[in-house]
């Protein structure tokens, strides 16, 4: 074997684009560790984005959700799109490794070189798990990927800001999932584009898909009713329906601009998530280097600080922001 | 009826410190808005506060949080112990205004001068969710309540936050709650210090008792393990049971000095999060007053500039930070 070579911003850069899978996995490493020169390729690349149409899938864990995106993969595979895979899920399947085992036939789409799927560690990202998230997609929408699905477990204000990269979100729930549908009936969850329900052979999916079918009936503004896809992902069944639901979706927001607004308005929010992210990071940062600011948090300990007298005082010292 | 009069800052910690309703209500709607007059009332009460044990009872909506509550206030209250009810909970009956209902007789407990009962609402806080409750807490605190009960829906980084400032957390599952067992299971969701699991009655508590036994079973670290409690709460069934193993949960803390530990970490996270929900809004704010930062949003979506080159401007331009 050959001395590994390290990439440098143009041959990265150059890599990425041609879809390289060494270039990619390296690419994604480097945003993980928020590495200098994964932020200079990906504003090298970002001109040539914006291709890519990203669909999340997010629900609790144990639904399904990796069997599903394996599912999908296949059947998108079959039309020739190429796919990339990004789950945020540190309770996924494919964050444990457990990629080639047989419930799980995902060994296939890693021989494929239209397929590219990655796990993103959940921590120490100091701008936050929806920096390293959306790097990651604009390095797959770089590198040519038509369709990037990104797993999350959807519960939790990061990954509530990580979904929201997504074009289209798809919430799998499966029999059994009473919390999430109380969630969704009190409208702490956010209703989603579309609802599979998997497990579909489970005795009490018809009373799910009526609990389902009966908090979405609340709704009745929105231009987008969200479809219910009853599936069972571990055969493929009812998968071929659910991507034409997907892709009803994508249609509606085809139309009268809806898509570029959406996106425009998702992105600006990404930057705020980013931005407030990494500004808690500095934070952070700040009071651990300095000893003065630390013995701020001491007094409000010893109850001769209030806590809010704390946060103005750090607020002016390391943002020079009145309070 | 005379015209209103209006708190001073001298008035209104003087009647915080007598417990008045009218004064409490007041403050804690000061809080609510971000007023100045709260901080100030706030910080002088501070020094005073710490005597107040917080109860966090979190869990999905549905599962009967606010039943159970109003039934462990009616049972500590045989006990003369002051209390006081904070709800962050927007499904909560507390936050409908569903509080004279024939299910929650908590009407008793309105003319119950020793017990203080609040929703706050969950939007529009400059410091974010923290910062309200956390004030709100200090305030029943200087009011000398013994006991204040949190009530969170436990979703959401925002809810997260808010429930770390509990002594204890009790988290409450019923029949059917197979999202919350699967996210605890997956360690998506953490591990509380008492489980209730309420509407007993259900045929399906047996069986959600043992799943939540078996996901228990899977920590042998802990010096703490949390004890399971079957409740049926409307009937304030067992309730006297839940509240001794709570009893027990504080005895335990009281060792070794692990409350003072726990509460210095605990108001540590909270100043750290209330200043990054302040750096936040302060961002927003910043943005949407100038049309300099507003341009670099529409650069972003018109793919001219990278998302992370914009967060680093934004943050240079309003925290004068470098990237």
């Amino acid at each position: 074997m050959a001395a590994r070579r390290e990439f440098t911003r143009e041959s990265l850069a150059a890599g990425v684009r041609a879809g390289d899978r060494r270039a990619l996995a390296r690419a994604i490493t480097l945003v993980e560790n928020s590495e200098p020169l994964a932020y200079e390729v990906v504003k090298e690349l970002y001109p040539e984005t914006g291709h890519a149409y990203a669909v999340g899938i997010t629900g609790p864990p144990g639904v399904g959700k990796s069997t599903l995106i394996g599912a999908l993969v296949r059947h998108v595979r079959e039309g020739d799109r190429s796919v990339g895979v990004i789950s945020v899920d540190p309770s996924s399947p494919f964050s444990k490794g457990a990629l080639l085992g047989d419930r799980i036939r995902l060994s296939d789409h890693f021989l494929d070189p239209e397929v590219f799927i990655r796990s993103m560690g959940t921590r120490g990202h100091q701008g936050g798990l929806s920096e390293a998230t959306l790097q990651a997609l604009l390095v797959l929408d770089a590198a040519g990927k038509d369709l990037v699905f990104l797993e999350t477990v959807g519960a939790g204000q990061g990954e509530v800001e990580v979904i929201t990269i997504a074009d289209t979100v798809v919430l799998v729930l499966m029999p059994g999932s009473g919390d999430s549908i109380q969630a969704l009936k009190a409208g702490i969850m956010e209703i989603p584009d579309v609802i599979a329900i998997n497990k579909m052979d489970h005795p009490a999916a018809k009373t799910m898909l009526n609990e389902v079918r009966s908090v979405l009936s609340l709704d009745k503004e929105s231009a987008w009713r969200p479809p219910i896809v009853l599936t069972e992902a571990s055969r493929g069944e009812n998968v071929p329906e659910l991507w034409a639901k997907i892709e009803e979706h994508r249609a509606f927001l085809g139309e009268e601009g809806r898509l570029e607004e959406q996106r425009r308005r998702n992105l600006a929010g990404e930057v705020f998530a980013v931005a407030s992210a990494r500004a808690k990071s500095h934070l952070e940062e700040a009071v651990a280097e300095d000893p003065e600011l630390r013995r701020l948090l001491d007094e409000v300990q010893q109850r001769q600080l209030d806590p809010l007298s704390a946060v103005r005082e750090i607020m002016r010292k390391v943002f020079k922001v009145g309070g």
